[in-house]
């Protein structure tokens, strides 16, 4: 399968200030790209980039006083198969976890382990341990938070999904990540492309999604407490923390968006 | 200078459990030591070490069921020179820091950058940049807030401290990394040993110090907001966002603590 | 001055619920009516009003499952001044204060006085007390917050509003409210009609107001947040510490708001 | 039975200030005592009492600068029942509620109602209505929340010890509050007098002690989330939303506390 990914991303700057994007695809999917995968600006301007300590692909620029606009659109070959579900995974002790995946288990800013571990106990502690307890977990926060994009709010964290109940995208994951860590299990929040693909269009405009990773028997599985269900065609863009590793722009000063375009289409592969 | 350093920790364990230990010295400061910086335990267990994407050294082992003891003691050379001061350092406009400094700019759970930021531009955006605008940030913090061991509280957080005005060693150095991150200077949370000399003697007993770094113009500089005075002795651990990157150790299920002794203290140079 | 005052408010509620209706003018105006101010049920139902211990007039009924409309038009004679104005007005030593006055000095959901006390303190602390130091918080609150339906949140704080620096009406008045509590002035609440008369008109749709009174010399004065400026035709319905205290109803179950119309206009007077 | 209540509070006051004082029994409690209740102050000062609109008696005084000691003594008969327990009383529809009893559904400073409404729901809303759903309620904060001194916090919420589980007499209070007004119960926070009497002598100095009302059939009926069982001797000194109305100092400024003696004992009846 072939999906058209791109973004038509545009601000307006008070003034001079360094900007971090992370809209390129992962690394590890580069190998999948059919065209550039290249942020292209307007004005012109250099463009460094460079992997984060996530592995995540970044690119720094100096966004000019006025108006920019960040684009892009490329193809990439995806194998068309829902998120892979394997019940039978288990959960990995912490002495056995890889290194580099324990700061999956520690606080971030939207993810206030600390503070909701009695919760998740409470909630999860008697769930076996495994793929069905993140599923459980997964399920719970679907359940219990109702998406609106009214709801959205920069400094939203876990726990406050976890009183409001309503969020956006973000705060599903949030909160499910903590729940997670909160038992032990490494979770990690994920931004990329999630079009349509195999179920019914949404009547609101492309964005880009999120959803969540969690390390079970040997990797990392993915999980979307928004959606629960698995889904076709995610393009992975980035990992972090929280959303705040890995925002798709992180601007260092104002900077005040004035049109914010996604693109993820299935397109029929040439012969 | 040589200080002799060490620890004796024991946590009383309900039941096996993993601990990541952060109390060997500084990669940074391995060349000085002049004994094995090897944290020992009791009953022995295997001690797996490794270095984090802060570069911290860290070690991580599995906790049985009772008693554990965690210790060790060691003998490292100082300068014996006080915290560098250097009013000329400038800050680095964001588009010229190196890449890896870039995520001490950014949120973390105890640094709630976002939620600071209009009160740090407040308070110190008039302030000319450089050296002296960190260190109006740091006499400030220090002014305005009172130490106390029982204002400790594991979940406190920058903007906690500001509105409390009260904590321990790390509250302070939260607060001042949160007011510089919000104005664009990276800043990072260090936790270390810290003695007496050349101050008067602490009427409480030792524990591990908490203080923090600013990247000017081309390095790590030290500031300390709970003392807001050069030292002589600090002896760096380890680095991160803020104290939940750093941890002493963490333990990953129930730990009571049971005895918690550090030593610093300078020793007479042999001839 | 004439003023028609009214609302048309319908709820879809999923369940018979018990409601509370803060919607008539305060016992202090009903001199001014020239018409009837009841409230006018569809489906009928019986209402039972009362004055809570505020002082306010507020009316209780039984909410059927279904729609449930509350409605009412009324006129009201205003002296057609704009709020008076007394830079000569002395604050109060608390010893001086009426009894009935001291509680709003206190906390409330809203207002959390306990953790802005050094804030408040900070900025205003140094200002003269009186007429002017009220005026100085009122304009602050003014300058430093942008007005947003689209920053509406049910449980913003006081706090909450002075790190975001965004709200609606009632988001001015409570940090100003706070700020006046942190410095012994006591200060309330208030709900209630405010229209155009004397500004330009506004592009948004009619909403009940808030604006807030301080206890100043021997008696409550107006003062708003949001406008900053005296007003012509307010019409005041309640007052409370805070916005928890006198909701324009409150509905101890599920109720889904599907209209909301208010109306506030001046009407020439007959001869 | 005869109880001899009184208290010893000396503060040191950098200024003088106002302070308002609720240590006076309850105006409902007034026939029972057998000596005066009255404040002392050393120095005297001027004491100006009143109730307040909870119905609490309040006595308000300047303090001078200085040492300022609150003292008295005094004998109270009481009826050496413990507190009355009956399973048959019935959660009263809101619509029935005695309108003033309407203000103890409402949220409040450290009962916020509308952030724990998801969460009372989800743990209590599947228990049958009544007398065993407020046991029910007061039993889990019981066996969830640890005691401790050590946790005291002056700005410590229902959402906080939710979070933290551990906490003082008025937290527990708090939390149980805060879940029945979720639960449309009305539910109001007490101070008062709590000895010894009937149970193993506590190892800690006497102090005030804390417990919660709930309106429930007719009248309201005493329920402790820190102690879980009827007790001997409550003397029933102020009532209010939370602690925050019915603190039993509230100063208007800095104080000093240097010495805090509370005395309830059982004394044998002279024949």
């Amino acid at each position: 399968m072939l999906i058209r990914i791109g973004y038509d991303i545009v601000f307006e700057m008070p003034a001079e200030i360094a900007v971090v994007a992370l809209v390129n695809v992962h690394p590890s999917r580069v190998a999948d790209l059919r065209e550039p995968d290249t942020l292209i600006l307007d004005p012109p301007s250099e463009v460094h980039c460079y992997n984060d300590t996530f592995g995540n692909r970044c690119c720094r620029f100096v966004a000019p006083a006025g108006k920019v606009r960040l684009s892009n659109s490329t193809l990439i070959h995806d194998s068309g198969l829902a998120d892979a579900v394997n019940p039978r995974a288990r959960e990995v002790p912490v002495q056995n976890l890889p290194t580099d995946v324990l700061r999956y288990l520690l606080n971030s800013r939207y993810c206030e382990v600390d503070r909701m571990s009695h919760i998740a106990t409470e909630l999860f502690g008697g769930v076996a341990p495994g793929w069905n307890r993140v599923q459980t977990v997964c399920a719970w926060v679907h359940d219990k938070v109702t998406f609106g994009y009214e709801f959205a709010h920069p400094t939203k964290t876990a726990l406050d999904v976890f009183t409001e109940r309503r969020g956006v995208c973000r705060d599903f994951q949030h909160l499910a990540v903590t729940m997670c860590r909160a038992l032990n299990i490494p979770a990690r929040y994920v931004t990329g492309y999630l079009g349509d693909i195999g179920v019914p269009a949404s009547p609101t405009p492309m964005d880009f999604s999120a959803w969540f990773e969690v390390y079970l028997e040997d990797r990392w599985w993915t999980f979307d407490a928004r959606h629960n269900q698995p889904r076709i065609g995610r393009v992975f863009i980035a990992a972090g923390r929280d959303a705040s590793d890995v925002a798709i722009t992180t601007s260092f000063g104002m900077a005040n968006l004035k049109q914010f375009i996604v693109i993820t289409e299935e397109v029929p592969e040439a012969r």
